[in-house]
């Protein structure tokens, strides 16, 4: 084959628009061939450029998976719960950006840096994980590798754009608002974004934990094939439009440097070490929004525990928290000969 | 004595003008006589209304002291550590909320509700915490006497006013630019703080931790009189005008329950447990702002290990985290007729 034929469910979406986009720019390594813009019904009908062709979005069908090679879904998890086995039957390969499949047994969950060998050669479905997740092991499964982890506790400060469209173009309008001089009104939560902080990221659980901070603890387990890792997260909406950031602590089965943990993160592909205090330099979202590498710095050690490191963790949210990850998935199945 | 002479230093300031609207509210606990406003040459000369009086701030020198009880400090370090002892000299009880005398031996760290019997009754210069210690030891301090801390982890998510009102006016004109379409520009710190996080408070130190982070560890373990408390943070900006939060772990001596630890905190003054996760309930900056009291929620037992607990404590930085706390202080010893 000289080139995929691929599906995106979910196109007019801020994570289907952004799978648009990395495909473009993926083009030598995952050649696009006929390429689908498939939504609900209430999407259905909208124009898009993609890769410089004009396409229209259709309403999904099991028709839509006919053909193809991918489908990236981008969609709520009972789209993907219906139409990912129906493109597997067709022998597509579905890359699932929902939660629905990601911790079900036999269903891979994938960042291609950490775990692509999870892959088996008959998996037709594979589930990208949670945006949160993702960042967080680019920066500690090398850890783990080099070290062994030995306990892992996570503060999110998350991105308004991971709620999706509707959320960001609340925080916006809160924002407007704001400089317009009106009294904070909530329009993209419960309660205001826009100058707040919210603990809360997805909804309750009735361990007292949300559901945010359940997906980085079973989903990062299961990646790092450590299915006993303790790991605690308390999970973060902050007003910033793009790029979550994780302040991260880790312990070791042994002492470990500063050094040591830069000298295993350096040079890896995905992983960008950016800690020179001195300079004040240390990731930002800002400064991440956009990229495809996950940031990395502040690496300290634990000035009671030279087990324990410090580290301050940043990604684009939509791009290696949703879509490049899911792209990178189908192009590394691409280049192997799937 | 009928009421108390009271002379504000950095009285033009956001912490100094917060310190004025709080005496005005303690004037039954706390009634003041003379009120004198000083502050820097550059500040001399402005008119404020302070307690119902029309004030000309003057410029600071020995004689501001000359006849006072009390002596507010809300100015740069180099203020305090200059005329503080000048007041202290003349008899007056100076409450510094500068960092400059914190750490010194044989001076009081207070914050009221934990530490009000480290005074002595011939102590003169009294140092208020920084503002995410004091909401720190407001949560931790009462766990620790009921349940033995054994180690803190803190990650805060700090507002921009605790920086002074230069950054404040900073992080309004980005917003409203952004709200205008112009490019992220810094205004505040060295980069944006709008739309972004910056995982810096303060200046870097030569361990890679900042100097904020430092106040955290030190401070804390100076209040609760636990001089090895294992403790380290990671200090990180927000863009939120007022109110810190901070999402803390703590590892106890044995074995503790979320319920035990709201009961012990619960119905304590200055304490306000808000965690009912079923109802979204949890503290916020932007509900705690103008608030007294220090917020808890989020109070849930790490899933592996029964002794550590994770919470999320939120107060008004302007108000408990610096001029309720100073006030609350200067009150206290009035009341026991110093």
């Amino acid at each position: 084959m000289q080139s995929a034929n691929v599906v995106i469910v979910g196109a007019a979406g801020l994570v289907g628009q952004q799978i648009a986009s990395v495909l473009a720019e993926h083009m030598q390594g995952l050649p696009v061939g006929e390429l689908r813009l498939v939504a609900s019904d209430r999407s259905a009908g909208h124009e898009l450029t993609v890769l410089g062709r004009r396409l229209t979005v259709e309403a999904i069908s099991p028709a839509s998976f006919q053909g193809m090679d991918f489908a990236f879904f981008a969609a709520p998890n009972e789209v993907s719960a219906k139409y990912a086995p129906i493109a597997a039957e067709l022998g597509v390969v579905a890359i699932d950006k929902s939660s629905h499949f990601r911790m079900q047994d036999g269903i891979p969950l994938v960042v291609p840096e950490v775990n692509m060998r999870h892959i088996g050669p008959a998996d037709r479905i594979i589930a990208s994980p949670n945006c949160s997740t993702i960042q967080l092991v680019m920066a500690i499964g090398p850890l783990d590798r080099a070290f062994g982890l030995r306990r892992v506790v996570v503060s999110t400060y998350q991105a308004v754009s991971g709620s999706g469209r509707e959320a960001l173009e609340g925080l916006d309008a809160e924002a407007r608002d704001w400089a317009d001089g009106a009294e904070p009104q909530a329009k993209a939560y419960r309660e205001p974004i826009a100058f707040n902080v919210l603990a809360q990221c997805d909804s309750f659980l009735g361990d007292g934990f949300t559901k945010e901070e359940h997906k980085l603890r079973f989903e990062t387990r299961k990646i790092l094939g450590r299915p006993d890792l303790p790991l605690a997260a308390t999970a973060v909406r902050v007003p910033v439009r793009v790029g979550h950031s994780e302040a991260v602590t880790v312990e070791f089965a042994r002492d470990v440097s500063p050094d040591e943990a830069r000298e295993a993160l350096r040079g890896l592909p995905g992983v960008r070490v950016v800690d020179d205090p001195g300079a004040s330099a240390y990731p930002t979202p800002l400064a991440a929004a956009g990229q495809d590498d996950v940031f990395v710095g502040r690496i300290r050690q634990d000035p009671d525990r030279p087990d324990t490191l410090h580290m301050f963790v940043v990604a684009d949210n939509l791009r290696k928290g949703a879509a490049t990850n899911a792209v990178q998935i189908a192009e590394a199945l691409w280049q192997s000969g799937m």
